[in-house]
C-alpha cells in the first residue's frame, strides 16, 4: 500500500514510516486558538513553518487567521501557488536576487517583510522599485533571543530609514524564540516580561523619531498567554499549536490557557525483534530529534533510543510487559514538529482516531524543502 | 538566481542555503576508494544512503563498483527509476504489502535484500513466489551495534530456513554502524575484532548446517581499512567516503587508509549581524545535527553555534579576527553528510573549487524523503 492509495483505508493501510495527522485533534486546536486570539481582541497570523501546507493554513484561515506567516522566501512562493493570499516573511532577507523574488511576490499576495539593517532596507527598496511592488515592513526587534533583531534603542533609527526608503513601515517583529521551550513557567513569565520591556523601549524609540507602531506581531505557542496579558502584542504568531510535539507538551501551560492536544503522531513498525528490543522502521530521517527523541504513543512502558538514520530501538521500562512483535505499528509522538514535517512530502490524514479511523486525505507540505 | 538557473554560473550566483557537491573532490574520493577495493580484490558496493542519487551512484559504478546498497524499499524503487541495476537493500522488511514491491522490483533489476527473522523469511519467499521473481537473500548477523541481526550462532538456522523456503541464501551481512563513528583507532580496532569473531561465529554455525557462505559483505568509511585486514569479508559497504562530513574527518584514519577530502559544503549567506555575532540563513534544517554542528570551512576561527531550523549564529574564538560582513557567503561542512543530503532536493555540482569554480550541474537526490 503506497501513499497514493491509501485514502479511504482504514489507519493499519498506511505503509510506515508515515507522518499522520489526526485531522480531529488538528480541528479542534485550529478553534481553540482562534477562539483566544477572538476572545482578546487580537490578529491571529499563525507560524506556517509548523506545516508548511497550504491546506492546514487555509483551514487556520477560514476559522479566523488573517493570514499566516513563513521564514523563508521560497516557502512564501509555495504557500501563495497553493492558494494563501496574505504571507509575512518573519526573517530578513538579504541577497538582491532574493529580494528581486520577495518584489514578484508582493505583486501576487498581501505580503510583508521583517529587516533588522539599513543594506536590508536600501536593497528590498530598490527591489520593488524595480518592480512596482508594495510591502509591509516590520523593524525587528532582539527581544532576548540573541540572533535577529536590531537592539530595541535603535528602532526608531532603522523605522526612519524604512520610511526615508519609500516603505511602508508596518511596526515591529517581536518574537522570542528560546522563550518558547523554557520549561517552567517562571522562567518563561522572565523571558516575556523581558521582552516586554524591549517592545517598550522601542515603542518609545519609535515615539522619539516621530513614528506610530502600526502593529506588535510576535508570540509563539509557548509563551502567547504572557503576550496577550501584556497588551503590547497585536499579533500571535504561534504555530506548533495546531499539531503539537513532545517537547510543547512537557512544557507547563499558562494559567487560563487553552488544551492544544497531540495531532502528528509518526507511524511505525517493529522490523526485527531481539530478546531486549524492537526495533522499529523510523529514526532520525523519519522524526527530527533536535528538541529530543520522540514519546511513544499509548505506551509509557516503552522507551525509544536513537537506533540512527532509519531505526529506532524500543526497550522496556518496565520488565513485567511485553515488547511489541515483529510487524506491529508502534505510534511515536515527534519531539518538535517543524523540522520533523520538513522531513516528509505528505502528511497522512486520519479521520475518527488512529485506531478506528480512516485515511481521510493526503495532505501536501507544499513549502517541503523550501529553504532559500 | 533560483537553483534552475544557475547551470554555468560562477560559484557566487548559488542561490543559499544550497548543498553543494565538490565535484572535483568527489571524483578523486570515488577513485580513491574503487582503488583500495581492486588492490585488495574485493567487491565495492557503496552505500548509496549517503549521497541518494542515481547519477552519483553511477559515478561509483563507472568506477568499478558493482552495484549499490540503500536502507528502505522505496530508495531502491527512486534509484532504480533512475536507472541504476543492481541494489541490495540492507535492511529487513516485514510487511506483507511491502515485502510485495520489493519482489515487483526484483523482476526490474538485480536485487538483494537482508532477513534476520522466520517471519521475514516466509513473507519474503510468499511475495517473491506470487511475483515469479528472484532475489539474493542476505542473514543479517548483529556485530555489536545491537540493532537488527540475529545473534551469529543462530545464522545457521536462519539461512536453513531461507534455503528451506526457496529462497537464494547470499551470504550474511555484516555490518557495524557504531563502530564507524568511534574516535580512536584502538577502539574501532576492539569493535572491528568484535565484529570479526562474530562473522567467525557465523560461518561455523553455517558450516554445521551444512551450507557454505557465498559472501560477508558489510564495513563502512570509519572501519573498512579493519574488515579488509580480516580477510572475512568480500564487499565492501562504505558510503560516507564520496562526500565525507566533519564528524568522519574528525576521525582518526587507520594505517594506510586512502585519504578522503570534504566534497559537501552548506553555501550559507549572512543575513543579520550584531556587534558579537553574524546569522547565516542555514540551520538544522540545511544541515542535519545529530552528529554535531558543522563545522565553518576555511575559518578555524569562527564558531558555529545552532540557531534553530533557518538559522546558524557565528562567533569569534579569537577577537582579533573579524567576523563577515551582512551577505557575505560562509561555507560550512555538514556533521553527518547522510541526513544533511536528506533535507535537500538538489545537490549544486561545482566544478574547479569553491572559490573560483562554476556550476556544472544539478544533482537530483532521487530517493530524497524516500523512508518506506
Amino acid at each position: 500500500m503506497t501513499r497514493t492509495d491509501c485514502v479511504g483505508q482504514p489507519v493499519a493501510a498506511i505503509d510506515t514510516p508515515a507522518l499522520v495527522v489526526d485531522l480531529d485533534a488538528m480541528a479542534r486546536n485550529i478553534e481553540r486558538m482562534a477562539a483566544w486570539a477572538r476572545e482578546h481582541g487580537l490578529r491571529l497570523r499563525p507560524h506556517a513553518k509548523t506545516h508548511k501546507s497550504a491546506w492546514i493554513a487555509a483551514q487556520q484561515i477560514a476559522a479566523g487567521a488573517v493570514g499566516v506567516c513563513v521564514q523563508k522566501t521560497s516557502e512564501a512562493e509555495a504557500l501563495v501557488d497553493g492558494g494563501i493570499g496574505d504571507v509575512f516573511i518573519t526573517n530578513e532577507v538579504i541577497d538582491a536576487t532574493k529580494l528581486a523574488r520577495v518584489a514578484a511576490l508582493a505583486r501576487r499576495c498581501t505580503l510583508a517583510l521583517a529587516v533588522d539593517s539599513k543594506l536590508g532596507i536600501e536593497r528590498l527598496a530598490a527591489a520593488l522599485q524595480a518592480a512596482g511592488a508594495d510591502i509591509a515592513v516590520f523593524v525587528e526587534i532582539d527581544v532576548g533571543h540573541g540572533r535577529c533583531g536590531t537592539a530595541p534603542p535603535q528602532a526608531g533609527v532603522l523605522a526612519r530609514q524604512v520610511v526615508a526608503a519609500g516603505l511602508r513601515f508596518a511596526g515591529l517583529q517581536a518574537y522570542h524564540g528560546r522563550a518558547q521551550h523554557m520549561r517552567s513557567g517562571a522562567e518563561r513569565g522572565a523571558a516575556i516580561a523581558h521582552a516586554a520591556a524591549c517592545v517598550r523601549q522601542a515603542l518609545a524609540a519609535l515615539a522619539s523619531a516621530g513614528l506610530r507602531c502600526p502593529l506588535v506581531s510576535g508570540a509563539g505557542t509557548g509563551s502567547f498567554v504572557l503576550e496577550t496579558a501584556s497588551g503590547l502584542w497585536g499579533e500571535l504568531q504561534a504555530g506548533s499549536y495546531v499539531l503539537m510535539d513532545r517537547d510543547y507538551a512537557d512544557i507547563a501551560p499558562g494559567e487560563g490557557a487553552p488544551r492544544f492536544e497531540h495531532a502528528l503522531f509518526v507511524k511505525s513498525q517493529v522490523v526485527s525483534r531481539a530478546e531486549d528490543r524492537a526495533v522499529v522502521d523510523a529514526g532520525h530521517k523519519s522524526h527530527a530529534i533536535d528538541s529530543g527523541l520522540p514519546g511513544v504513543w499509548g505506551r509509557e512502558d516503552l522507551e525509544f533510543a536513537n537506533g540512527g538514520d532509519e531505526h529506532g530501538l524500543l526497550r522496556l521500562r518496565d520488565s513485567s510487559a511485553e515488547l511489541p512483535a515483529l510487524g506491529d505499528a508502534v505510534w511515536l509522538v515527534p519531539g518538535h514538529c517543524d523540522p520533523t514535517v520538513n522531513l516528509h512530502n505528505t502528511l497522512v490524514g486520519v479521520r475518527g482516531g488512529l485506531v478506528h479511523g480512516r485515511v481521510e486525505r493526503l495532505i501536501t507540505v507544499d513549502a517541503r524543502g523550501c529553504l532559500s
